[in-house]
């Protein structure tokens, strides 16, 4: 790396009649602006890029002092000169862009593009209070997973350094076992495709069995992160409205029929209800009718605090048309990127083949420290932890607002689950308000407007996260969307 | 795992009049041929299972012997029954489908998802003698890896088992360091966007900058392995020849004109020619008068043997409608899955929000792994290594080609590179059937011919890789090969 920086410094030192620390110094802080030199990086010793540069040492020395004075980097006997994080407004782009807007959209941007980035939903903050789906990362059994992961790495064949097909025959029947224990899925180890994530089926589902134009039902409200892909796709998203029950089941009128429908019967996303036999069969039955795919979103299922667990809706007889989507994000670590989805026997060549043809199919050792860890037992062991755990910050939360708020701030119910609460607005409050002025106490929430598709009638809530809140920090962070509640209470 | 084992095994167990021991093995062998019981598992010892079914032992090991004797099933004192791998036509697959041939095509799929597998090209075998592209694995320094992985783990933050937002800086900033310095890359770390393959990057290209309809240009002969992807994007493949020089730069009809050009100028795949200079310009210059991006897929601009590195086009004064991508499958290993594009500076903000949106960004650790891995220098020790070895492995192919068919089988030259080499054909021999025949050998090749666009006049030869190939199989392998070529020869 030292090696490189010199290079580097030496590429990009300017010409000209300026003496040379002076030089030195501008060469040091362009690369610093234009984020060529990313905070935290160490300045090579000033000794050495003396040496390098054919310079002083004093020269170099000059030169850091400037930097150092300007808050560029900073300097410490025995660790060296270590570049600091750079302010917004001093990066080169803020030089370039005052006026401070993302420049999302370009020109340069197709029609499709333009649509993909025009209501961008992820996230670049996820580990902070109240952000929902968010799993307690901090409780992952990290050593029990490096060592299951390195005994992996020891054991292996080279093949599994290479491309996969189809997914490791361990994991899948390891997920198959589990799915068909625990959720009631209907399924064989051949019936498992491993993605990189619940996006990824989602894009595979839709690219291979939908057309541009093919319709999808989505619940409104609903979850929309996916609606990038479907946007990408040219599936046409049709909003369709949750009672208590969820997904209510209109007729299509005549060429209206969707190829898709996107459901989460076991927790309807936000709203949390659990849809009931009766109209799950009358949605299997509208799909047999139509010839469509059910897509069935279990993103939370394993937590279910109260009740028995719901059984997949995949599970029932009449389900050949339900494709199961879960993943693992929830009951391990987001960033793990790892999903899986249960195919009607009937499509699973097909699905195999698409997969590698689209994503070539890698992470066999990822695969296989996942399945030593379902099949010893230890992914069984982690969910009831935090089932348990989740439970208990739940308690605490739903007690926090029924005491500080009321209980008409809260429904509680059937709600009995996941990672998240709906919070509410007994009194008019604008939710998307609320969330700017928690954001600006460093509290991160959704507001429930944004989860109804535009141009529907949207009810103003919140919804919040619990499971990454750890007890010590509940009151407090609690208290600070208060305040934001207050505030905007105050502006409405 | 166990419990879960004799739960299935009690839900399946089938009704009837039959003796307990026939419905038991009846039970366990269409588990078998079903693949719910995939190969290597352990069966219940029989006193458990005995014990959990409330039946005699003796009955539990009857069935385990008719199991054995039938070759579903091995035993071994003190390891227990474990499930052998099953031939394939003893799967209830093959039982369904006697024809032999995996249904990819299946009424259910869109027609967009017929396209998608029309074509599979991705190989299930990888591993093998001579696949060309695949990096020898079993040289990639594991336990430095995994030290390095390890140390990750040990200090990471939270944060980094959330989802990530425009890819590790850390990781960004060695990626730029070590591009700018060894291909010429004009970048900063800014620019850098990683990507889980290099498929995902021509996936998030062409959905970002390409409406349906759009047309690519693609290198012909040339790589088709991406081929699907655009399919599913409704990009227009135009197949334009490749001479001496790469890519053959025509002026469009009106209303023609590309919107990508996928070019591999460094060395072209699968021929081998270095794009000169002059080339590159007329590209860039045709680029710019039409507004097309260029795609330059520096699939192993690493592995260069002979004279000096071959800049990248992207770092050219005209290169601003330039796409860089490059992959760690072919330097590290295939299954790793990483690869990462060099982005204009105008879009790099579009395409991380459309990345976020459309595969929602994770594997932190891992990036951090690789980070350290570059920015200690193990990366480019680790090229050094592989280059030398690869050299050596091309100099033994090209060697016997030479001694044991002739000069006229091989093409020397600008070719001294990559890890794969091509054998021309001086008599006239079908290379598809010189595949089938060196398959049904053992050994796996690509024939020339695949690589060119239907409709096209396609040369006739082999794409050989070298690189996964160890120096005291070459010579045996080698031999397999030339029987092929030998049985083609009688047959033809």
């Amino acid at each position: 790396m030292q090696a490189l920086l010199v290079d580097l410094i030496r590429l990009r030192m300017p010409e000209g009649p300026a003496p040379m620390h002076r030089r030195l110094y501008e060469c040091l802080r362009s690369a610093i602006q234009e984020g060529v030199l990313v905070a935290d990086s160490l300045l090579p010793p000033s000794r050495v890029l003396a040496s390098e540069l054919g310079i002083a040492r004093n020269t170099v020395l000059a030169a850091y002092r400037q930097l150092q004075l300007e808050a560029y980097v900073g300097s410490r006997q025995g660790i060296g000169t270590r570049v600091k994080q750079l302010a917004p407004e001093r990066t080169a782009r803020a030089i370039a862009f005052p006026s401070g807007t993302e420049p999302y959209k370009s020109d340069a941007l197709s029609a499709r593009g333009t649509q993909i980035v025009a209501m961008p939903r992820a996230s670049a903050t996820q580990w902070s209070a109240f952000m929902p789906g968010v799993p307690d990362v901090s409780r992952f059994p990290e050593r029990l997973w490096t060592r299951l992961r390195n005994a992996c790495w020891r054991s292996h064949r080279s093949e599994e350094l290479c491309y996969g097909y189809g997914g490791l025959a361990q994991l899948r029947q390891a997920l198959s076992l589990h799915l068909t224990a625990t959720r009631s899925v209907n399924c064989t180890p051949e019936q498992v495709l491993v993605t990189d994530g619940a996006h990824q089926a989602i894009d595979l589902i839709t690219r291979l069995l939908g057309d541009v134009g093919d319709i999808a039902w989505m619940e409104n409200p609903g979850y929309w992160g996916a609606r990038a892909i479907l946007e990408a796709n040219g599936i046409r998203q049709v909003p369709v409205e949750v009672d208590a029950h969820g997904m209510r089941c209109l007729e299509p009128a005549a060429g209206e029929a969707p190829r898709f429908l996107f459901v989460t019967p076991s927790h309807q996303y936000p709203l949390g209800s659990v849809m009931p036999v009766q109209r799950r069969q009358e949605l299997l039955a509208l799909a047999h009718r139509h010839g469509s795919w059910v897509i069935e979103d279990d993103y939370d299922g394993e937590f279910r605090f109260s009740g028995n667990p719901v059984p997949a809706m995949q599970g029932l007889a009449a389900g050949s048309r339900v494709i199961y989507v879960g993943t693992f994000s929830k009951t391990l670590y987001p960033g793990l990127r790892m999903a899986y989805m249960v195919v009607p026997l009937e499509l699973v060549a097909s699905f195999r083949a698409a997969h590698a043809e689209l994503y070539r199919e890698g992470r066999l050792m990822t695969q296989a420290t996942l399945a030593q860890f379902i099949a010893q037992g230890h992914f069984a062991s982690h969910i009831r932890a935090m089932r348990t755990l989740y439970a208990q910050r739940r308690e605490m939360l739903a007690h926090l607002i029924e005491r500080r708020l009321g209980r008409d701030w809260m429904v509680r119910g059937e709600d009995e689950a996941g990672l998240h609460l709906v919070m509410r607005f007994p009194i008019p409050l604008q939710d998307t308000v609320v969330a700017r002025e928690a954001l600006a106490r460093g509290i991160h929430v959704k507001a429930l407007s944004t989860y109804f598709a535009p141009g529907t009638t949207a009810q103003q809530g919140l919804v919040l996260g619990y499971a990454c809140v750890q007890e010590a920090d509940m009151v407090t962070k609690f208290e600070a969307l208060l305040s934001a509640l207050r505030a905007t209470d105050r502006t409405t």
